[in-house]
């Protein structure tokens, strides 16, 4: 693999679970710089209940704010046929659709069982389609439940299966709640990979257990086209207990990058974008990168440094 | 691979970086406590010059203070003859020296050109033997240098095959300030592997940006024997810059266990043990498992949990 592509999710998956509302115009810079530094694919809000989630109350105000473009795919997470209709009245590029590998994960998400979520997700792919757009879908609590413990992979790649003959862009694995191992994530896209055909594999890790970059290098070795990952590592569920932040952006372009595998996104400018969320934040974020620095550090960088 | 061997470095490399001396028996409780959850091997403490590193004044009255057992190895840091000699005076059962990979690291860390120190090591070994002990040595900045920034590789394989001259009980390739990523541990790894014929490699990694526990996994999969991992992520080298903590040993536990790996020791222990480190600290340590819990969540140490 010399190459993969990289899914910011921080402006969506970061931001959902901060108790303090970031402004619509902060939201658009922090998407803005994102874009300036090579992201092509964002994660720009999520179509979703405002009272459950409120820091995605502005979905649309983000949507109308961004540049229009096609170079840059904007995609908008929905949870059921509402939330598609009212992504699709903007300029989303695609869908992002949710199946729950867990029943109670599933209930407490976005009030469906597991089997509700994979026909929900299929006509969601369905309607983007309709609309001249394309859908996408992840499996959440791929790798183990909050409420139910073990999620059993056979289950998974049975709604993996069931979810290829919507036939989505992408079919995404995510451990929602940071439980997965590098073997475990092998195993499983391994089996995924085999069940759904030339469908490709995107693979979305939090990094709770310190496990989250060892697992995005296994899902890289596995075969997966795609990895999320959060500018600053924000990031968390607001309906899974415990859940921490996505892994971050700086920290997963450092791990490819000197392994020689390229994104097409400028880590030092990542690395500008992080310590500008922490200000924004207030707080020094989970990544690590932008407090140890790039390694050789970069020329035009390597003033502060040791 | 089933099985793998866990060195706890805490009480050496965890604490030699921090500010506030540890009393000599918080440190005997930290080690005991380590035993009690089947640590078998222990970096009980370094025996270099107290002035520089005054953390470690006290390596014998820790070495009197451990209980007398051949159950346990307790190895003893050391980086010249003086050292060795303090060392042997004392019931260490092993001699852990040091061969720098770069100049510039090797002489601020040790007064020492990077042959001159590989000369050192191997005498270090020798003396080990006469005495009846083991010795071991590692590779420090095997991965990176925080003053020369690349190190050739093909030089670390060097001076692994003359290190190898001597013998010793293992040999180990560190990252001392956390630079390196899986493909390239798995690179070294396969290439001293080949150079040093049956003596077993030690991988020691540091989490500065966030791919320890990925480096720990690409080791073991490259056939590393052993590795290096400190109760709560403590750490940090006193002449490295931004060095920051070795792998947590909770988190790598976890990472373990759950792909089918077996340490021998205890996590749920390991985790009570870093709490109560933490405590004693004063402040969060970066291990995650401490916050996050076990997965699925172990039935003595469910209550607080989901």
């Amino acid at each position: 693999m010399t190459s993969i592509e990289i899914v910011e999710v921080g402006a969506r998956d970061g931001l959902q679970n901060e108790p303090d509302i970031l402004p619509t115009a902060t939201k658009l810079q922090m998407i803005n710089f994102a874009i300036a530094a090579g992201v092509r694919r964002i994660e720009t809000a999520s179509f979703v209940n405002p009272r459950r989630v409120p820091q995605m109350a502005d979905a649309e105000d983000v949507m109308a704010g961004l540049p229009d473009t096609d170079a840059v795919t904007y995609i908008g997470l929905v949870l059921n046929e509402r939330g598609a209709e009212r992504a699709l009245a903007t300029k989303v590029h695609e869908l992002g659709a949710v199946a729950v590998a867990s029943d109670s994960f599933a209930m407490r998400n976005q009030g469906q069982t597991s089997a509700e979520s994979v026909e929900v997700a299929k006509r969601i792919v369905d309607m983007a389609k309709a609309a001249g757009r394309s859908g996408q879908i992840t499996i959440s609590a791929a790798f183990g439940c909050p409420f139910d413990g073990e999620v059993d992979p056979d289950h998974v790649v049975a709604m993996a299966a069931a979810l290829a003959e919507a036939n989505p862009r992408e079919i995404a694995l995510a451990d929602t709640i940071g439980v997965a191992v590098p073997s475990q994530v092998k195993a499983l896209i391994g089996r995924v990979r085999a069940a759904i055909g030339t469908i490709p594999i995107r693979a979305h890790f939090h990094n709770t257990r310190n496990t989250g970059l060892a697992n995005a290098w296994a899902a890289l070795e596995a075969g997966a086209a795609t990895l999320d990952s959060s500018l600053g590592g924000l990031g968390g569920c607001p309906f899974a207990p415990k859940a921490t932040g996505n892994i971050p952006t700086e920290d997963l372009l450092y791990l490819l990058h000197r392994s020689g595998v390229a994104t097409g996104i400028d880590l030092d400018a990542m690395i500008g974008t992080g310590q500008w969320l922490s200000n924004v934040m207030g707080r020094p974020l989970p990544a690590m990168l932008s407090r140890a620095g790039n390694f050789p550090p970069s020329p035009a960088h390597s003033g502060a440094g040791a």
